[in-house]
Protein backbone atom coordinates (compact mmCIF):
# COMPACT_ATOMS: atom_id res chain seq x y z
CA UNK A 1 0.00 0.00 0.00
CA UNK A 2 1.50 3.54 -1.11
CA UNK A 3 1.51 6.44 1.66
CA UNK A 4 -1.56 8.36 1.32
CA UNK A 5 -1.48 12.34 2.84
CA UNK A 6 -3.60 11.17 5.09
CA UNK A 7 -0.99 9.32 6.46
CA UNK A 8 0.95 12.08 7.02
CA UNK A 9 -0.77 13.53 9.91
CA UNK A 10 -1.65 9.94 11.41
CA UNK A 11 2.32 9.59 11.55
CA UNK A 12 2.54 13.02 14.08
CA UNK A 13 0.10 11.47 16.03
CA UNK A 14 1.68 8.40 15.94
CA UNK A 15 5.17 10.18 17.24
CA UNK A 16 2.89 12.01 19.93
CA UNK A 17 1.38 8.81 21.63
CA UNK A 18 5.00 6.52 21.33
CA UNK A 19 6.82 9.92 22.95
CA UNK A 20 4.71 10.21 25.67
CA UNK A 21 4.87 6.70 26.41
CA UNK A 22 8.83 6.61 26.01
CA UNK A 23 9.15 9.55 28.35
CA UNK A 24 7.80 12.29 30.70
CA UNK A 25 9.51 14.66 29.40
CA UNK A 26 7.20 17.18 27.12
CA UNK A 27 10.24 18.88 26.22
CA UNK A 28 11.73 15.98 24.33
CA UNK A 29 7.99 15.29 23.07
CA UNK A 30 8.00 18.30 21.60
CA UNK A 31 11.25 17.88 20.09
CA UNK A 32 10.15 14.63 18.51
CA UNK A 33 7.40 16.10 16.86
CA UNK A 34 9.56 19.13 15.69
CA UNK A 35 11.48 16.53 13.83
CA UNK A 36 8.78 14.50 12.77
CA UNK A 37 7.12 17.60 11.02
CA UNK A 38 10.65 18.36 9.18
CA UNK A 39 10.64 14.97 8.05
CA UNK A 40 7.16 15.22 6.53
CA UNK A 41 8.25 16.67 3.50
CA UNK A 42 11.00 13.45 2.59
CA UNK A 43 8.26 10.73 2.64
CA UNK A 44 8.45 9.46 -1.04
CA UNK A 45 3.93 8.83 -1.26
CA UNK A 46 5.25 5.62 -2.96
CA UNK A 47 6.66 4.37 -0.17
CA UNK A 48 4.53 2.51 2.21
CA UNK A 49 3.26 3.36 5.63
CA UNK A 50 5.59 0.87 7.73
CA UNK A 51 8.58 2.33 5.99
CA UNK A 52 8.27 5.44 7.43
CA UNK A 53 7.01 4.23 10.34
CA UNK A 54 10.39 2.91 10.99
CA UNK A 55 12.21 6.17 10.65
CA UNK A 56 9.57 7.65 12.98
CA UNK A 57 10.06 5.40 15.94
CA UNK A 58 13.93 4.99 15.34
CA UNK A 59 13.29 9.24 16.08
CA UNK A 60 11.29 8.60 19.30
CA UNK A 61 13.91 6.33 20.68
CA UNK A 62 16.82 8.58 19.11
CA UNK A 63 15.42 11.71 21.22
CA UNK A 64 14.15 10.04 24.38
CA UNK A 65 16.46 7.59 24.77
CA UNK A 66 13.89 4.76 25.30
CA UNK A 67 14.48 1.56 23.01
CA UNK A 68 11.65 -0.28 24.27
CA UNK A 69 8.85 2.00 25.16
CA UNK A 70 6.14 -0.49 25.18
CA UNK A 71 7.70 -3.02 27.19
CA UNK A 72 5.43 -2.82 30.02
CA UNK A 73 2.64 -2.72 27.94
CA UNK A 74 3.46 -5.76 26.10
CA UNK A 75 4.04 -7.58 28.79
CA UNK A 76 0.48 -6.75 30.22
CA UNK A 77 -1.22 -7.55 27.04
CA UNK A 78 0.36 -10.94 27.09
CA UNK A 79 -0.84 -12.00 30.24
CA UNK A 80 -4.54 -10.09 29.90
CA UNK A 81 -4.11 -12.48 26.47
CA UNK A 82 -3.31 -16.00 28.48
CA UNK A 83 -5.87 -15.35 31.24
CA UNK A 84 -8.47 -15.47 27.87
CA UNK A 85 -6.43 -18.42 26.23
CA UNK A 86 -8.58 -21.38 28.02
CA UNK A 87 -11.81 -19.32 26.60
CA UNK A 88 -10.07 -19.14 23.40
CA UNK A 89 -9.82 -22.37 23.24
CA UNK A 90 -13.47 -23.60 24.53
CA UNK A 91 -14.94 -21.68 21.77
CA UNK A 92 -13.18 -23.28 19.09
CA UNK A 93 -14.38 -26.87 20.89
CA UNK A 94 -17.84 -25.33 21.17
CA UNK A 95 -17.77 -24.31 17.42
CA UNK A 96 -19.14 -25.62 14.52
CA UNK A 97 -16.58 -24.71 12.24
CA UNK A 98 -13.25 -24.83 14.28
CA UNK A 99 -11.08 -23.42 11.82
CA UNK A 100 -13.15 -20.62 10.84
CA UNK A 101 -13.73 -19.73 14.54
CA UNK A 102 -9.86 -19.93 14.62
CA UNK A 103 -9.75 -17.51 11.77
CA UNK A 104 -12.03 -15.41 14.23
CA UNK A 105 -9.99 -15.43 17.32
CA UNK A 106 -6.50 -14.29 15.64
CA UNK A 107 -7.97 -11.79 14.34
CA UNK A 108 -9.82 -10.68 17.37
CA UNK A 109 -6.36 -10.64 19.03
CA UNK A 110 -5.21 -7.81 15.54
CA UNK A 111 -7.45 -5.37 18.21
CA UNK A 112 -4.18 -5.12 20.32
CA UNK A 113 -2.58 -2.51 18.79
CA UNK A 114 -0.95 0.69 20.33
CA UNK A 115 -0.10 2.29 16.91
CA UNK A 116 -3.47 2.62 15.51
CA UNK A 117 -4.52 5.07 18.15
CA UNK A 118 -7.91 3.60 18.56
CA UNK A 119 -9.32 2.79 22.20
CA UNK A 120 -9.66 -1.05 22.65
CA UNK A 121 -10.75 -3.86 25.15
CA UNK A 122 -9.35 -7.07 24.55
CA UNK A 123 -12.08 -8.96 26.01
CA UNK A 124 -14.88 -7.37 24.72
CA UNK A 125 -13.66 -6.94 21.32
CA UNK A 126 -13.09 -10.24 21.31
CA UNK A 127 -16.32 -11.40 22.02
CA UNK A 128 -17.39 -8.72 19.43
CA UNK A 129 -15.45 -10.39 16.65
CA UNK A 130 -16.67 -14.06 17.40
CA UNK A 131 -20.13 -13.00 16.42
CA UNK A 132 -19.15 -9.90 14.04
CA UNK A 133 -19.67 -10.93 9.93
CA UNK A 134 -16.52 -10.89 7.72
CA UNK A 135 -16.80 -8.27 4.72
CA UNK A 136 -13.72 -9.95 3.23
CA UNK A 137 -14.11 -13.62 3.25
CA UNK A 138 -11.93 -15.84 1.21
CA UNK A 139 -12.10 -18.80 3.32
CA UNK A 140 -12.43 -21.64 0.91
CA UNK A 141 -9.70 -20.29 -1.01
CA UNK A 142 -7.64 -20.59 2.19
CA UNK A 143 -8.96 -23.75 2.97
CA UNK A 144 -7.81 -25.24 -0.30
CA UNK A 145 -4.40 -23.24 0.15
CA UNK A 146 -3.98 -24.87 3.88
CA UNK A 147 -4.87 -28.63 2.44
CA UNK A 148 -1.89 -28.27 -0.21
CA UNK A 149 0.41 -27.51 1.75
CA UNK A 150 2.70 -29.01 4.67
CA UNK A 151 4.37 -25.45 6.37
CA UNK A 152 2.54 -22.21 6.74
CA UNK A 153 4.38 -18.98 6.88
CA UNK A 154 2.83 -16.91 9.97
CA UNK A 155 3.54 -13.04 9.96
CA UNK A 156 2.95 -12.06 13.64
CA UNK A 157 1.92 -8.30 14.21
CA UNK A 158 1.52 -7.43 18.14
CA UNK A 159 2.34 -9.00 21.55
CA UNK A 160 -0.70 -10.19 23.36
CA UNK A 161 -2.20 -10.91 19.97
CA UNK A 162 0.39 -13.81 19.65
CA UNK A 163 -1.70 -15.74 22.24
CA UNK A 164 -4.75 -15.70 19.39
CA UNK A 165 -2.38 -17.04 16.93
CA UNK A 166 -1.23 -19.85 18.80
CA UNK A 167 -5.47 -20.49 18.66
CA UNK A 168 -5.03 -20.51 15.21
CA UNK A 169 -1.58 -22.71 14.56
CA UNK A 170 -3.08 -25.19 16.75
CA UNK A 171 -5.75 -25.68 14.86
CA UNK A 172 -4.14 -25.82 11.67
CA UNK A 173 -1.62 -28.66 12.51
CA UNK A 174 1.00 -27.78 9.73
CA UNK A 175 4.72 -27.17 10.31
CA UNK A 176 4.49 -23.06 11.14
CA UNK A 177 7.11 -20.28 10.61
CA UNK A 178 5.88 -17.78 13.31
CA UNK A 179 7.66 -14.60 12.40
CA UNK A 180 8.39 -11.64 14.67
CA UNK A 181 10.24 -8.00 14.09
CA UNK A 182 13.60 -8.32 14.98
CA UNK A 183 13.49 -4.78 17.59
CA UNK A 184 10.83 -3.65 19.04
CA UNK A 185 9.08 -1.17 17.69
CA UNK A 186 5.61 0.04 18.92
CA UNK A 187 3.82 -3.01 20.52
CA UNK A 188 4.49 -5.42 17.65
CA UNK A 189 5.81 -8.53 18.85
CA UNK A 190 9.56 -9.72 19.13
CA UNK A 191 10.76 -13.10 19.60
CA UNK A 192 10.59 -12.27 23.29
CA UNK A 193 6.84 -11.76 23.15
CA UNK A 194 6.59 -14.59 21.04
CA UNK A 195 7.94 -17.22 23.63
CA UNK A 196 6.29 -15.43 26.36
CA UNK A 197 2.78 -16.24 24.54
CA UNK A 198 3.92 -19.73 24.24
CA UNK A 199 4.39 -19.85 20.01
CA UNK A 200 7.68 -21.52 21.04
CA UNK A 201 5.57 -24.45 22.09
CA UNK A 202 4.00 -24.73 18.47
CA UNK A 203 6.30 -23.12 15.96
CA UNK A 204 9.52 -22.15 14.98
CA UNK A 205 10.01 -18.52 15.71
CA UNK A 206 12.11 -16.20 12.57
CA UNK A 207 13.10 -12.76 13.11
CA UNK A 208 12.24 -10.59 9.66
CA UNK A 209 15.35 -8.71 10.72
CA UNK A 210 13.45 -5.47 10.45
CA UNK A 211 12.41 -2.72 12.78
CA UNK A 212 9.76 -1.69 10.79
CA UNK A 213 6.23 -1.67 11.75
CA UNK A 214 5.29 -4.43 9.44
CA UNK A 215 7.08 -6.67 7.33
CA UNK A 216 8.92 -4.19 4.85
CA UNK A 217 11.08 -6.22 2.65
CA UNK A 218 13.96 -4.37 1.40
CA UNK A 219 14.21 -3.91 5.18
CA UNK A 220 14.17 -8.02 6.18
CA UNK A 221 17.09 -9.70 6.23
CA UNK A 222 18.31 -12.54 3.50
CA UNK A 223 17.17 -15.58 5.36
CA UNK A 224 13.57 -14.25 6.25
CA UNK A 225 13.44 -13.23 2.50
CA UNK A 226 14.44 -16.91 1.51
CA UNK A 227 12.10 -18.42 3.54
CA UNK A 228 9.16 -15.81 2.59
CA UNK A 229 9.94 -16.53 -1.56
CA UNK A 230 9.76 -20.16 -1.36
CA UNK A 231 6.43 -20.30 1.50
CA UNK A 232 2.96 -21.42 -0.24
CA UNK A 233 0.91 -20.29 2.21
CA UNK A 234 1.55 -16.63 3.86
CA UNK A 235 -0.36 -15.58 6.70
CA UNK A 236 -0.14 -11.87 7.29
CA UNK A 237 -1.50 -10.17 10.61
CA UNK A 238 -2.49 -6.84 10.65
CA UNK A 239 -2.36 -3.27 9.36
CA UNK A 240 1.27 -2.94 9.50
CA UNK A 241 1.74 -6.38 7.90
CA UNK A 242 -0.84 -5.57 4.67
CA UNK A 243 0.49 -2.26 4.28
CA UNK A 244 3.76 -3.07 4.01
CA UNK A 245 3.00 -6.59 1.62
CA UNK A 246 0.02 -5.43 -0.01
CA UNK A 247 1.11 -5.30 -3.41
CA UNK A 248 3.22 -8.74 -3.42
CA UNK A 249 2.29 -11.61 -5.52
CA UNK A 250 3.06 -14.77 -3.55
CA UNK A 251 0.25 -16.77 -1.76
CA UNK A 252 -0.37 -14.40 0.78
CA UNK A 253 -3.58 -14.54 3.56
CA UNK A 254 -4.14 -11.59 5.40
CA UNK A 255 -6.18 -11.40 8.15
CA UNK A 256 -6.90 -8.57 9.82
CA UNK A 257 -9.04 -5.91 11.98
CA UNK A 258 -9.42 -2.58 9.85
CA UNK A 259 -8.36 0.31 12.50
CA UNK A 260 -8.25 3.57 10.19
CA UNK A 261 -10.24 4.67 7.28
CA UNK A 262 -6.98 4.32 4.70
CA UNK A 263 -6.39 0.93 5.31
CA UNK A 264 -10.10 0.68 4.74
CA UNK A 265 -10.60 2.73 1.59
CA UNK A 266 -7.50 0.79 0.29
CA UNK A 267 -9.00 -2.78 1.06
CA UNK A 268 -12.34 -2.24 -0.01
CA UNK A 269 -14.10 -2.20 3.83
CA UNK A 270 -14.82 0.14 6.71
CA UNK A 271 -13.00 0.62 9.91
CA UNK A 272 -13.78 -1.89 12.31
CA UNK A 273 -14.47 -4.96 9.83
CA UNK A 274 -12.47 -8.10 10.07
CA UNK A 275 -10.94 -9.27 6.71
CA UNK A 276 -9.55 -12.48 5.14
CA UNK A 277 -8.34 -11.52 2.01
CA UNK A 278 -6.50 -12.84 -0.23
CA UNK A 279 -4.70 -10.58 -2.66
CA UNK B 1 -5.65 28.80 25.76
CA UNK B 2 -2.25 28.03 25.47
CA UNK B 3 -1.22 25.52 22.26
CA UNK B 4 -1.13 22.08 23.96
CA UNK B 5 1.27 19.19 21.98
CA UNK B 6 -2.15 17.84 20.82
CA UNK B 7 -2.88 20.25 18.71
CA UNK B 8 0.65 20.20 16.36
CA UNK B 9 -0.99 16.73 14.54
CA UNK B 10 -4.62 18.43 14.96
CA UNK B 11 -3.11 21.51 12.81
CA UNK B 12 -1.59 18.91 10.29
CA UNK B 13 -5.11 17.54 9.66
CA UNK B 14 -6.84 20.90 9.68
CA UNK B 15 -4.23 21.87 7.23
CA UNK B 16 -5.28 18.45 4.79
CA UNK B 17 -8.82 19.12 5.62
CA UNK B 18 -8.57 22.89 4.34
CA UNK B 19 -6.36 22.15 1.43
CA UNK B 20 -8.19 19.35 -0.18
CA UNK B 21 -11.83 21.40 -0.35
CA UNK B 22 -9.80 24.29 -1.39
CA UNK B 23 -7.85 22.15 -4.49
CA UNK B 24 -7.90 19.20 -6.51
CA UNK B 25 -4.53 19.35 -7.19
CA UNK B 26 -2.74 16.66 -4.57
CA UNK B 27 0.82 17.93 -5.66
CA UNK B 28 -0.80 21.06 -4.02
CA UNK B 29 -2.42 19.73 -0.70
CA UNK B 30 1.48 17.28 -0.40
CA UNK B 31 3.24 20.35 -0.83
CA UNK B 32 0.67 22.22 2.08
CA UNK B 33 1.73 19.45 4.30
CA UNK B 34 5.26 20.13 3.63
CA UNK B 35 4.81 23.53 4.57
CA UNK B 36 2.98 23.08 7.91
CA UNK B 37 5.23 20.50 8.84
CA UNK B 38 7.77 22.50 8.37
CA UNK B 39 6.12 25.39 10.47
CA UNK B 40 5.51 23.17 13.56
CA UNK B 41 8.82 23.97 14.95
CA UNK B 42 8.09 27.64 15.17
CA UNK B 43 4.88 27.49 17.30
CA UNK B 44 5.15 28.91 20.42
CA UNK B 45 3.49 26.46 22.88
CA UNK B 46 2.52 29.67 24.94
CA UNK B 47 0.56 31.70 22.04
CA UNK B 48 -3.32 30.51 21.23
CA UNK B 49 -3.94 27.98 18.78
CA UNK B 50 -5.75 30.44 16.63
CA UNK B 51 -2.93 32.32 15.94
CA UNK B 52 -1.14 29.50 14.52
CA UNK B 53 -4.81 28.54 12.62
CA UNK B 54 -4.33 31.88 10.97
CA UNK B 55 -0.83 30.59 9.76
CA UNK B 56 -2.04 27.71 8.66
CA UNK B 57 -5.16 28.31 6.65
CA UNK B 58 -2.87 31.28 5.18
CA UNK B 59 -0.39 29.17 3.85
CA UNK B 60 -3.30 27.01 2.44
CA UNK B 61 -4.50 29.41 0.20
CA UNK B 62 -1.48 31.29 -0.58
CA UNK B 63 -0.45 27.20 -1.81
CA UNK B 64 -3.52 26.80 -3.58
CA UNK B 65 -4.56 30.09 -4.39
CA UNK B 66 -7.91 30.35 -2.93
CA UNK B 67 -8.56 32.77 -0.75
CA UNK B 68 -11.97 31.12 0.24
CA UNK B 69 -12.58 27.99 -0.13
CA UNK B 70 -15.46 27.34 2.32
CA UNK B 71 -17.68 29.99 0.72
CA UNK B 72 -19.73 27.47 -1.22
CA UNK B 73 -19.88 25.20 2.16
CA UNK B 74 -20.83 28.44 3.81
CA UNK B 75 -23.60 29.31 1.44
CA UNK B 76 -25.25 26.16 2.18
CA UNK B 77 -24.80 26.07 6.02
CA UNK B 78 -26.73 29.85 6.42
CA UNK B 79 -29.67 28.07 3.49
CA UNK B 80 -30.04 25.03 6.11
CA UNK B 81 -29.95 27.15 8.69
CA UNK B 82 -32.74 29.70 7.52
CA UNK B 83 -34.76 26.97 6.87
CA UNK B 84 -34.71 25.67 10.63
CA UNK B 85 -35.31 29.37 11.76
CA UNK B 86 -39.17 29.02 11.82
CA UNK B 87 -38.74 26.01 14.10
CA UNK B 88 -36.10 27.24 16.47
CA UNK B 89 -38.54 30.54 17.24
CA UNK B 90 -41.14 27.75 17.94
CA UNK B 91 -38.91 25.94 20.32
CA UNK B 92 -38.39 29.25 21.94
CA UNK B 93 -42.09 30.03 22.24
CA UNK B 94 -43.21 26.58 23.50
CA UNK B 95 -40.48 26.30 26.12
CA UNK B 96 -40.80 27.66 29.98
CA UNK B 97 -37.47 29.47 29.90
CA UNK B 98 -37.24 31.51 26.90
CA UNK B 99 -33.88 32.90 27.45
CA UNK B 100 -32.49 29.29 28.60
CA UNK B 101 -33.62 27.81 25.24
CA UNK B 102 -32.58 30.79 23.42
CA UNK B 103 -29.07 29.83 24.88
CA UNK B 104 -29.77 26.13 23.66
CA UNK B 105 -30.10 27.29 20.46
CA UNK B 106 -27.04 29.17 19.92
CA UNK B 107 -24.72 26.84 21.66
CA UNK B 108 -26.53 24.29 19.12
CA UNK B 109 -25.77 26.22 15.85
CA UNK B 110 -21.80 25.68 16.81
CA UNK B 111 -21.94 22.20 16.06
CA UNK B 112 -21.69 23.88 11.80
CA UNK B 113 -17.65 23.89 12.39
CA UNK B 114 -15.58 22.59 9.39
CA UNK B 115 -12.58 23.37 11.75
CA UNK B 116 -12.34 20.93 13.95
CA UNK B 117 -12.86 17.42 12.09
CA UNK B 118 -16.22 16.14 13.31
CA UNK B 119 -19.34 14.86 11.11
CA UNK B 120 -22.19 16.81 11.64
CA UNK B 121 -26.14 17.04 11.34
CA UNK B 122 -27.29 20.51 12.17
CA UNK B 123 -30.65 19.30 12.06
CA UNK B 124 -30.18 16.06 14.16
CA UNK B 125 -27.55 17.49 16.52
CA UNK B 126 -29.74 20.35 16.97
CA UNK B 127 -32.68 18.30 18.73
CA UNK B 128 -30.23 16.72 20.35
CA UNK B 129 -28.49 19.96 22.56
CA UNK B 130 -32.02 21.21 22.74
CA UNK B 131 -32.57 18.22 25.43
CA UNK B 132 -28.78 18.07 26.59
CA UNK B 133 -27.93 18.98 29.89
CA UNK B 134 -25.08 21.93 30.22
CA UNK B 135 -21.91 20.42 31.97
CA UNK B 136 -20.81 24.19 32.88
CA UNK B 137 -24.09 26.26 33.27
CA UNK B 138 -23.33 30.12 34.64
CA UNK B 139 -27.13 30.94 33.86
CA UNK B 140 -28.40 32.64 36.61
CA UNK B 141 -24.67 34.96 36.57
CA UNK B 142 -25.36 35.27 32.72
CA UNK B 143 -28.98 36.56 33.82
CA UNK B 144 -27.70 38.91 36.30
CA UNK B 145 -25.34 40.28 34.20
CA UNK B 146 -27.45 40.63 31.50
CA UNK B 147 -29.84 42.73 33.71
CA UNK B 148 -27.41 44.95 34.38
CA UNK B 149 -26.12 46.29 31.14
CA UNK B 150 -27.93 47.97 27.94
CA UNK B 151 -25.44 46.88 25.56
CA UNK B 152 -23.62 43.27 24.26
CA UNK B 153 -20.70 42.07 22.39
CA UNK B 154 -21.72 39.39 20.66
CA UNK B 155 -18.70 37.53 19.02
CA UNK B 156 -20.04 35.40 16.42
CA UNK B 157 -17.76 32.20 15.14
CA UNK B 158 -19.30 30.26 12.18
CA UNK B 159 -21.43 30.98 8.98
CA UNK B 160 -25.03 29.21 9.14
CA UNK B 161 -24.33 29.40 13.40
CA UNK B 162 -25.39 33.29 12.79
CA UNK B 163 -29.06 32.49 12.48
CA UNK B 164 -28.95 30.44 15.60
CA UNK B 165 -27.17 33.52 16.93
CA UNK B 166 -29.85 35.90 16.11
CA UNK B 167 -32.40 33.76 17.77
CA UNK B 168 -30.54 34.58 21.04
CA UNK B 169 -30.02 38.36 20.34
CA UNK B 170 -33.93 38.74 19.58
CA UNK B 171 -34.29 37.06 23.40
CA UNK B 172 -32.20 39.41 24.80
CA UNK B 173 -34.02 42.79 23.93
CA UNK B 174 -30.65 44.52 24.08
CA UNK B 175 -29.02 46.61 21.70
CA UNK B 176 -26.23 44.57 20.02
CA UNK B 177 -22.92 44.80 18.08
CA UNK B 178 -22.21 41.08 16.83
CA UNK B 179 -18.78 40.53 15.86
CA UNK B 180 -17.91 38.66 12.89
CA UNK B 181 -14.03 37.70 11.33
CA UNK B 182 -12.75 40.62 8.69
CA UNK B 183 -11.71 38.33 6.44
CA UNK B 184 -12.69 34.41 5.48
CA UNK B 185 -10.67 31.70 7.59
CA UNK B 186 -12.21 28.13 7.74
CA UNK B 187 -16.10 28.86 7.75
CA UNK B 188 -16.20 31.47 10.35
CA UNK B 189 -18.60 34.00 9.80
CA UNK B 190 -17.70 37.36 7.80
CA UNK B 191 -19.83 40.15 7.10
CA UNK B 192 -21.64 38.86 4.25
CA UNK B 193 -22.20 35.54 6.11
CA UNK B 194 -23.84 37.65 8.85
CA UNK B 195 -25.70 39.62 6.41
CA UNK B 196 -27.02 36.28 4.76
CA UNK B 197 -28.13 35.12 7.79
CA UNK B 198 -30.36 38.52 8.79
CA UNK B 199 -28.06 39.55 11.60
CA UNK B 200 -28.13 43.29 10.31
CA UNK B 201 -31.91 43.29 11.51
CA UNK B 202 -30.92 42.48 15.00
CA UNK B 203 -27.23 43.76 15.41
CA UNK B 204 -24.45 46.33 14.56
CA UNK B 205 -22.65 43.94 12.72
CA UNK B 206 -18.71 45.03 13.32
CA UNK B 207 -15.58 43.31 12.08
CA UNK B 208 -12.60 41.98 14.60
CA UNK B 209 -10.09 42.97 11.70
CA UNK B 210 -8.75 39.46 11.93
CA UNK B 211 -7.95 36.74 9.75
CA UNK B 212 -7.39 34.04 12.48
CA UNK B 213 -9.85 31.34 13.38
CA UNK B 214 -10.93 32.97 16.54
CA UNK B 215 -10.48 36.22 18.31
CA UNK B 216 -6.68 37.08 18.36
CA UNK B 217 -6.53 40.27 20.56
CA UNK B 218 -3.00 41.22 18.99
CA UNK B 219 -4.53 40.79 15.47
CA UNK B 220 -7.45 42.61 16.18
CA UNK B 221 -8.19 46.24 14.68
CA UNK B 222 -8.31 49.07 17.05
CA UNK B 223 -11.95 49.76 16.80
CA UNK B 224 -12.53 46.65 18.06
CA UNK B 225 -10.22 46.07 21.09
CA UNK B 226 -12.10 49.92 21.85
CA UNK B 227 -15.22 48.58 21.88
CA UNK B 228 -14.37 45.13 23.71
CA UNK B 229 -12.46 46.70 26.32
CA UNK B 230 -15.71 48.58 27.36
CA UNK B 231 -18.14 46.06 27.52
CA UNK B 232 -19.63 45.08 30.32
CA UNK B 233 -21.31 41.66 28.71
CA UNK B 234 -19.51 39.78 26.00
CA UNK B 235 -20.94 36.34 24.59
CA UNK B 236 -18.25 34.50 22.79
CA UNK B 237 -19.14 31.68 20.58
CA UNK B 238 -17.32 28.35 19.88
CA UNK B 239 -13.82 27.25 20.27
CA UNK B 240 -12.06 29.20 18.30
CA UNK B 241 -12.47 32.42 19.91
CA UNK B 242 -12.48 30.32 23.88
CA UNK B 243 -9.22 29.50 22.87
CA UNK B 244 -8.05 32.79 21.67
CA UNK B 245 -9.97 34.88 24.75
CA UNK B 246 -9.81 32.24 27.88
CA UNK B 247 -7.28 34.05 29.88
CA UNK B 248 -9.09 37.42 29.57
CA UNK B 249 -10.01 38.97 32.26
CA UNK B 250 -13.44 40.68 31.18
CA UNK B 251 -16.70 39.43 31.49
CA UNK B 252 -16.74 36.70 29.01
CA UNK B 253 -19.67 33.76 28.77
CA UNK B 254 -18.23 31.56 26.25
CA UNK B 255 -21.09 29.23 24.54
CA UNK B 256 -19.75 26.28 22.84
CA UNK B 257 -19.88 22.52 21.60
CA UNK B 258 -16.80 20.92 23.27
CA UNK B 259 -15.63 19.61 19.89
CA UNK B 260 -11.87 18.66 20.85
CA UNK B 261 -10.67 16.35 23.66
CA UNK B 262 -8.04 19.70 24.41
CA UNK B 263 -10.18 22.12 24.48
CA UNK B 264 -12.57 19.53 26.53
CA UNK B 265 -9.60 18.94 29.16
CA UNK B 266 -8.80 22.78 29.31
CA UNK B 267 -12.46 23.84 30.23
CA UNK B 268 -13.26 20.78 32.17
CA UNK B 269 -15.88 18.74 30.03
CA UNK B 270 -15.87 16.15 27.83
CA UNK B 271 -16.24 16.25 24.33
CA UNK B 272 -19.87 16.82 22.96
CA UNK B 273 -20.55 18.64 26.10
CA UNK B 274 -22.59 21.96 26.16
CA UNK B 275 -21.25 24.90 28.05
CA UNK B 276 -22.22 28.20 29.46
CA UNK B 277 -19.05 29.74 30.86
CA UNK B 278 -18.26 32.91 32.84
CA UNK B 279 -14.66 33.11 33.28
Amino acid sequence: MKTYLDCLPCFLNQALRAARIATDDEKKVKEVLDEVGMMLKNIPLVSNPPETGRLIYRKVSEITGNWDPYREIKDKSTKKALSLYPSLKSHVEKSNDRLLTAIRIAIAGNVIDFGAGRAFDIEKDTAETLKKDFVICDYSRFKDCLDETDEILYIGDNAGECVFDKVLIEEMKKSTIYVVRNTPVINDATYEDAVKAGIDKVATILSSGTDAPGTVLKRCSLEFKNVYKNSRLIISKGQGNYEALSNEKLPIFFLLTVKCHVVANDIGAGEGDIILKRM
